[in-house]
Parts: structure tokens; C-alpha cells; sequence
């Protein structure tokens, strides 16, 4: 099916077949999902100095699964270090991909120094002692995904040896080479005289779970496009790999459709507030450039008030007594136009978005409109449904499934789908956002046979007083009573930052760095949950996402070398 | 007395006195405080619409003592519009703050539309009709205050009566120009057609309180001056007229001493991490160009460990057992050697910052280190003071006191130096921020005969999921037991962003508009209580912030007509 078999490989898969391991490192410590020895600090009381002797490691996020590095440093050097094709890869200079990867990464280590393009004498001579002067980059796989898009069972390992005089990155697809670039650029550092320096190191690194995603809600506030860009950016700083795009609610539907135009022509906020075609194209090519997928959701039947706009007859009228009350509930499930017009939206979506998956919602629908229309109440006698509108609301979806199905398209759903007993198909995947027991509710989707997306536990609008970065980081998503077989079906969470009380004024700071806790505890291994490490690296990571452009918020008390510039 | 005097006058006095009023209003809406009928939104629920049926009067905040408004709409031209001297004022050319405001105003009520020079005709045979051509401001005050600096005294009153052709400001000082430019600028609206519009109106209008402060901390995390500034500029639009500058603390010392710059030298987070002498006459600056005081605050005897970097001495040795332990406590309050520091640091203090008080902190001192001090217990006995440490406290705070006395500063002091009973001059000017029982302690320190400043209930680094905006708003200062001699004590208050999870990539979104609906409490009428009429007020409000370049976050869902750009 869909989805479960999307996991990451393990550590012995890696090891044993698709890499050449020649590790020719010095070889000191080793750390595998370990937190390093003596970090003595006290997060809550810690004046916390980004000076003090920096190890490399300090500044990893999220941690990869296996990591061995030497004291020995070794120098880069801004004008001469490139990042090149090497020998052996299925990827060149044709892989527009990498090509882009390449400079971005390139940018990020020197922070804009200028790269020169070197002379003839290729590696040897003009390369100095203790200098590192390439990273070579080896995809393996025959198709490389370069203009593919990612999915759910896209390969993200990579293994990354830094030796003098070159190092190597190797995966199997470009999507492993995209993580591996991230981790490169955070191991590489500066020393007080302003040199770059990176430790001979050795990394193996794979993704505990294949779907690691940031929600955002464009409806409750229209999100600018250049902020759905630079959260696409932060999402590729830590690992993410999905973006749940939901796109349109009640509040308002800002997706311009080409085929139904006055969707948004009547139900964005204002002309200003839509995202034209070119708009998602843009993000959709953005995103892929990064290693992200683009999960659409079109959220129905309930959270529909915005489309009842510019689509007569889509919702269903509500009664007061015998009259229409004049307010609308619910999309009409009763109506061939309703899946008439459904077919033609969901062709639409299905072309425009690549991905695999379309998120159809299927959360908080009220039965009291319904209830109210004598109309309805007629089609649930002939189906036969008595009083029980769940199952009104079961046919509604099973035809919804039905249509986007035709399409070859697979789905998620929000939990309530599952919970009311509609019939689902064995590869809709669950997304689980209740607060109150979660873990049971995940036992029982996944002992039918469900895969599963956990939300629940982090909703990132709500928002406290303190560190709670550090709730979102003890979470263990597996920690529910189930056989092995039902938690390879968790294939990961997502971080929902709901749109009521955030728009560009408050995104960046309000998400970054909270959720970069989720970030590592859907990537790293099972075992890295030490706070106090956690802390000292998510500092730094906080400090370079400040450095790369994402005015992501303190932590606690301390400072950054480049404080946010900003306004 | 200091301070009590402050209060701003009535609205008898306004009538009465410095205003000839010369009221010819076709006169319909007459505003005292009063919400508007019919404002049916319910707050929760709206998606407010910025576009439906604006009045000028739904934008207005805080809201105005008194507000008479006509249906009667007056157009301005950007290109001929212009804010002038008055017949009869104070001030003219030469007053380089309105000169400044003039134009600082033109353009938030334009948004940079360009202006350009009459021709020699001036009013007459230019304007047309329905056109206002002019507002033309006078202060009364044969001392306007071009060149001084805002004191808690300063009259902020105004009267703004807007007619065809030319609307008039009145205000005794400057001070009360600035305060009538920046309502005047909320008047301005514009139609579906981009046409500028006001109401032909008359407006009386003056602080309820006095002293309407922010509390900045830019020790726990540095603000780059720039967000300063920009505070500086969304505290003017929200009449706040204090910032309460919390300079140094424990983590860092910022500040750049001219008789002591190791103290910055070793004890900022770096050397990117100070203000200079430069900087801070920036913001003096910029501030008193807004009518906005600064008071900094040196917080001694405890939150000082930053100080002890780069002043030996200065701390208070702490004992384990009879051995130093290597920590230090509070300023060490034994030694002659701290008060001749303490008196040549606030000399200079007193005469960097022209403001007529100063703070000086006193809170939360733990008297641990001192009790550990072979030392300090010494002389505690010698002074007779038992094992009364709060007398030790109380013998510190007193000679910090004459100190800064004795350099004609008056001075502002922490609950807790009030409670632990030290001896206070009666000059004093006591903050309130203890949380439990607010109100009771606005009784006893008013009963004492002190003068006292609100903060408690209004820690905006408290952040929680939600409206807080309503609980900021629905305080009610003189809410507490006592005289009316004593509530006339009570001067004003201070919204507080203290630092420990600011800083400049969150500050502006987190402290408005949340700080907005202080200022309205602290400068309108007692009665203005309407929370639908506040949410419809603030929402267009801080839409307005943000064309002003101030990222102020939303209060709920909705949109404004131009959304934030930054980043």
C-alpha cells in the first residue's frame, strides 16, 4: 500500500549495499545518537555563549543517526572550495537540481564570498596542506530525480566523509544529497580570525520517518508568497520534507482555479490575497528544488463557508424551522452538481499539484445544517441512513474518494473520517490532531490497517509562556500500545501552525525555531532526547537559520554573533 | 510634590480656559467616550472587513476625550495639502520638533505622496469646495517647548476642530501638537476611488494619565537600535509618552560608560552588542522629536551580576563555609569604595539621559550572598541592624538615593523597596509589578502618601494563546480601595516586554497591538470599556501600524488592505 513502505531504509541497508565505505578517518569520537559527554549546562539558568569553544557537533540540527569526527581541522578556502559532480555520479551538470543546490549551499557556508572558478591545474597543485577543496558530490541511482518531484518513498540517506584533500557526499538519489549538503554547510565553521574550518568527520544519516511536515494556513490570514518561500527555506535547514498546504477555509479561498475562477474572485479577502497559478508553480518548483512535497488541502465538506461565494448551490442551505435561514452549512452532499462540480475542482488540483497525496480534510463537520434541510432529511430516508448523519457525511467522503481515486491520486484525512466509520480504502493515510489520547487514537488506526500522520501533539499556534520547544521535543510518536507491524505504519508528524492569530507579521518567529524540536524528533534516532544537548546545538541552529535569513526567535537569555537585521 | 502633580487637566479646565472654542460643526454624532451604536460584530466570530462602511471614528486609538464628527466629508489633495504654523502660535519656522512632525505626518496621512509648493494665490483661490486646504496648528504656550524635553508635567491636551477650508490644532505646548497631528492623521481616510477623505469633526481631547510607559530590556537579549526606534515610532501612534528603558540586568551591559567603559567592555555579550554614547543620544533624541521621555533604569543592588565583569569590587563575595566560593551576590553594600562609584556612575547618568527621573530598580534582592559574608555580618552588627537584612537593603537604597538626589533627579523605585520599608523620600515614585493582590498594593503605597506607577497587570511577555489583548484592556487602574486623594496618586502605567524571550526577530509582533490596548486604557476616558467597538477600533488600527512599517501581529482572523512586506 501507499505510504507504509515509504520508511526510511536502515543503518545495515546503507551499510551494506549502496555505499563504498572507505573511511580513512583519525578517528575519535563517535557518536551515534549520543549526546556528547560534559554539557554541563543548565538550559534554564545558562547564559548561553556561542563563543565558547564551538565543537562542530554543537551546532548540528537535527542530529544525524551516525556521526565519528576527528580534532583534525581542515581549512577552507572561500575563492577556491567548490562543490563539483564527482566521479562516478548519475547526476552532472544537467541536474539543474544540484546545479542550484551547489551555489545555495556554497553561499550558505561562506556566507557570500565570492567564488572564483580555479585554473587549469585542477586539484593538486594549487591545493594547500590541511585544505579542503572540494566537496564531490556521487548520486548512485541510475534516474536521479533531478526534474522528478519528491515523494513519499524518495531515498533521503546520504553518507558524507570529510577528508583532506576532498570530500565526498554519496546517496542514492538528489534528495539524500540535498540532507547531505544541509549537513555539510553546518559542520563547516568559522574560527575567531574569521577562517573557515571544517573537522575530518564521517557521517551516516537516513530519516526516522518519511513524511516530516509543517502545516500552514493561508485562509485565517493570507500568507505573502515571499514568506511561503522563506519558510520553505527553514523547512529545508531542518530536514523537513512537506509542506501541508492548507490553502482554503472558511475565512477565505485564496487558490485561484482556472476552471472555477469565482472561488476566489468572490471568496479570497480582497483581488490582493490570491495565489494566482504562476504563484503555485513558483512554490511547487521552490519546494521541489529543496527536497519538499506540496500536500494541497482542500478541506470538505465542512470548513467550506469560503467556497459557498463563488459556487451557487455548492453548500448546503440551512433551515429555520420551514424556511431557509439564509446561512449555509456544510457542502450539499445531496446534489449531483455538488460531485459534478467536485469532479472538475478535483481534476484541476490533481494536474496542478505533482504530489502523490491530496489532503481532503474531512474534520469538524456539524450535522445541524443538515439536520435543518427537510430536503436532506429526505435523501437520508431513501438511502435508508435513519438519523445517523455520519453516515450521510461517509457517503459524502466515500464519493469524494471515489473522484480523486480516478485520478490516481492517494489522500489524508483528518482523523474524524476514520472516527465516524466512514468506509475507507486500505491506503488513505490518517492524520491524527485530537490532543486527548492520542496514542489510543493512533493504536486504532493503525490496528486497522491505516497508515498514520501524528499532529496532535503539535500545534504550534497554541503558544505558552517559556521553552515549550522542549514539550514538542519529548514527544515520542511511537509511544503507543501496538505491535511492531502497526508503528511502521506511523510514517511521521507534522507541526500545524494554525492561521487565527498569525500572518507574515508573526510567522517566522511564532514557528522557528519550535518547530525544529519536531524537525529533529521525526529525523534523528529514537534515542536522542537529552535536553540539555538539545539546547546548546539548538541555539546555534537558531543563530545560522538568524544568519541565513529566518528571524527565528531566542530560545532563552544569550545572543547571536549576527543578531536579526530585519524591519 | 514630584510626579502628582503631573496629571493631566480636565476637561473643564480644556473648556474652560486655554481653547477658544469655535465650534461650527453641521454637528451631528457627539462621542464622549461612548461607543457607537450599532457596532454588532461579535468579536470571536467576525471576519472583520476592513472595506465595510468605514467612519473615520472606527479607526481611531486610543479614543479621544470627546469626538463630535459630521456626515460632512472633506476631500484633501496630497499635492496641496499642507500642515502649518498658525495664526497667533507660539511656534513657527524655527520650531524644529514640528517642523519634523509637519512633515512626518503628511506622509503617514499620504503614504508619501508628494507635496508640492502653492503658488503665490495661498488658500483663497486654490481650494475648492469641499476641500480642506490646510490644518493649521498653534500652541498657545509662550513657551511651546521646540527644544525641551517631555517631563511628566507636559500638557498633551489638544483641540483639533476640522472645517472647511482650513482645520485648526490647538494645544498649549508642543507636546499636545504632536498629540492632536498623530489623531488628526487617523481622521484621514480613503474612499473605494483612492480619494482622501475626513470628516469635518471637533475634537477635545487630553490624557487620563500621565505617565503611559513601555518597558524595553535590552540586557536579557540586545535590540539593535533600529528596533528601538521603531518602537519609539508605534509607541507616538499609540500616545505611550514613556519608555522605560531597562538598559542593564544580570546578562549583559549594553550601555557604554563614559567614566567606566569596562563595564561594557566586559560585561556586553560582545563588542556588537553595546550603545554607544552616539546611540544613545539617538534615541533621546528620537524620542523627545515624539514626546516620548526616557527613563533608564539601573536596577541595583541585585540583577547586577553583568556589572561585576568590568568593576572589581563592585559584588559581593559569596562564602561557602569560610571560603569565598567564587560567585558573587548583590552589590556589596559595606564598602565606601561602592558609593564612590555609585556617585560618579549616576552623575554621569544623570547627565547623559535629560529626563527628570531616573530608575532605580531595587527588585527582587536575595539576601543569601550577604548572610554568607563574614563581613557583612560584621557590619550588620556594627549598625545594629540584627538579622535584618532588609535594613541593609534599605541602608544601600537610601544612600543610592541621595546620591541621585543630589544631581536634582527624581527617581522611580520597585514595589519592593516600598514593601521591605525602607526610608523613602517622599518623592518617591513606587512601580507596581507583583502580580498577586495588585490592587491592595496600590492601596497601601498610595495610603503611605506615595506616587505610583501600575506595571502588574500588564506583562506582556506573558504570552498565551488567544484575545489577551481583552485582559490588558479591561484593567482598571483606580480599582483598588482608597481615597480619591490616593487614586490621584496613581500616575500611570507601563506595558512590559521584559527580554528573556524577545528579542528583535519577535519583539514588534509580540508587543502590539497587545500594548495598544494599554495605551487606550492609560489615555482615555474611565468609561471606554466597549471590547466589540475596542476590537473594531484596534483591528483597523493596527492595520494602520502596519502601513507605517510597524509589524504589529493580528488580533484574529481577517486581512488587512496592504499586508506586511518584510523580511
Amino acid at each position: 500500500r501507499r505510504g507504509a513502505m515509504g520508511r526510511a531504509m536502515g543503518l545495515a541497508g546503507l551499510l551494506g549495499g549502496l555505499f563504498l565505505v572507505s573511511a580513512v578517518l583519525v578517528g575519535t569520537s563517535v557518536r551515534h545518537g549520543v549526546p556528547r559527554a560534559g554539557a554541563e549546562l543548565e538550559p534554564e539558568l545558562a547564559e548561553w555563549d556561542p563563543a565558547s569553544g564551538a565543537f562542530a557537533e554543537d551546532s548540528l540540527w537535527p542530529l544525524p543517526q551516525s556521526l565519528s569526527t576527528s580534532p583534525r581541522e581542515l581549512r577552507l578556502a572561500p575563492e577556491r572550495f567548490q562543490i563539483v559532480h564527482g566521479a562516478g555520479s548519475a547526476a552532472g551538470p544537467a541536474c539543474h537540481l544540484l546545479q542550484d543546490a551547489f551555489r545555495r549551499y556554497h553561499e550558505y557556508v561562506f556566507g557570500g564570498s565570492p567564488w572564483r572558478p580555479r585554473a587549469r591545474d585542477g586539484l593538486g597543485a594549487g591545493a594547500r596542506r590541511e585544505e579542503l577543496a572540494q566537496l564531490q558530490v556521487v548520486v548512485a541511482s541510475s534516474d536521479p530525480s533531478c526534474s522528478g518531484y519528491p515523494r513519499l518513498e524518495s531515498r533521503e540517506g546520504y553518507h558524507l566523509t570529510i577528508t583532506e584533500p576532498v570530500a565526498v557526499l554519496k546517496a542514492d538519489e538528489v534528495w539524500g544529497a540535498l540532507r547531505g549538503l544541509e549537513t555539510f554547510s553546518q559542520l563547516v565553521h568559522e574560527d575567531d580570525y574569521g577562517s573557515f574550518l571544517v573537522n575530518a568527520s564521517e557521517i551516516y544519516d537516513f530519516p526516522r520517518f518519511a513524511h516530516r511536515g509543517i502545516l500552514l494556513d493561508t485562509s485565517r490570514h493570507y500568507l505573502p508568497l515571499k514568506f511561503i518561500l522563506t519558510n520553505l527555506n527553514a523547512m529545508a535547514f531542518n530536514k523537513f520534507n512537506v509542506l501541508h498546504w492548507h490553502i482554503v477555509d472558511d475565512q477565505s479561498f485564496p487558490y485561484q482555479s482556472i476552471s472555477f475562477p469565482e472561488l476566489s474572485n468572490k471568496g479570497a479577502y480582497s483581488y490582493n490575497h490570491i495565489y494566482t497559478p504562476t504563484d503555485v508553480h513558483l512554490v511547487i518548483e521552490y519546494a521541489r528544488l529543496r527536497g519538499i512535497r506540496i500536500i494541497p488541502e482542500f478541506d470538505t465538506p465542512g470548513h467550506t463557508q469560503s467556497w459557498g461565494q463563488g459556487q451557487k448551490d455548492l453548500l448546503t442551505p440551512c433551515y429555520n424551522g420551514r424556511q431557509p435561514s439564509g446561512s449555509f452549512g456544510p457542502v450539499n452532499p445531496i446534489l449531483n452538481t455538488t460531485y459534478d462540480f467536485m469532479a472538475r475542482f478535483f481534476k484541476e488540483i490533481s494536474r496542478v499539484f505533482p504530489d502523490e497525496y491530496i489532503h481532503l480534510g474531512g474534520d469538524e463537520v456539524s450535522f445541524a445544517c443538515w439536520k435543518s434541510n427537510p430536503e436532506v432529511k429526505d435523501f437520508m430516508k431513501k438511502q435508508g441512513f435513519g438519523t445517523d448523519y455520519a453516515k450521510l457525511e461517509s457517503y459524502y467522503i466515500q464519493k469524494i474518494l471515489d473522484i480523486v481515486s480516478s485520478y490516481n491520486k492517494g489522500y489524508v484525512v483528518w482523523q474524524e473520517v476514520f472516527d465516524n466509520k466512514a468506509q475507507l480504502k486500505p491506503d488513505t493515510v490518517i492524520e491524527v490532531w485530537m490532543g486527548n489520547n492520542y496514542a489510543e487514537e493512533l493504536s486504532r488506526v493503525t490496528k486497522a490497517g491505516f497508515t498514520s500522520i501524528l499532529a496532535a501533539p503539535w500545534y504550534l499556534d497554541y503558544i505558552s509562556y517559556g521553552q515549550d520547544w522542549k514539550k514538542y521535543y519529548t514527544v515520542e510518536p511511537l509511544n503507543f500500545l501496538g505491535s511492531e507491524e502497526q508503528k511502521k505504519l506511523v510514517i511521521g508528524g507534522e507541526a500545524c501552525l494554525w492561521g487565527e492569530f498569525v500572518d507574515a507579521t508573526n510567522l517566522t518567529p511564532r514557528l522557528w525555531p519550535r518547530a525544529s524540536a519536531v524537525g529533529e524528533r521525526l529525523w534523528s534516532s529514537r534515542n536522542v532526547t537529552d535536553l540539555k544537548d538539545a539546547y546548546k546545538r539548538l541555539a546555534n541552529h537558531r543563530c545560522r537559520m538568524l544568519r541565513r535569513g529566518i528571524a527565528a526567535e531566542p530560545l532563552f537569555v544569550g545572543y547571536c554573533a549576527h543578531e536579526a537585521r530585519g524591519q
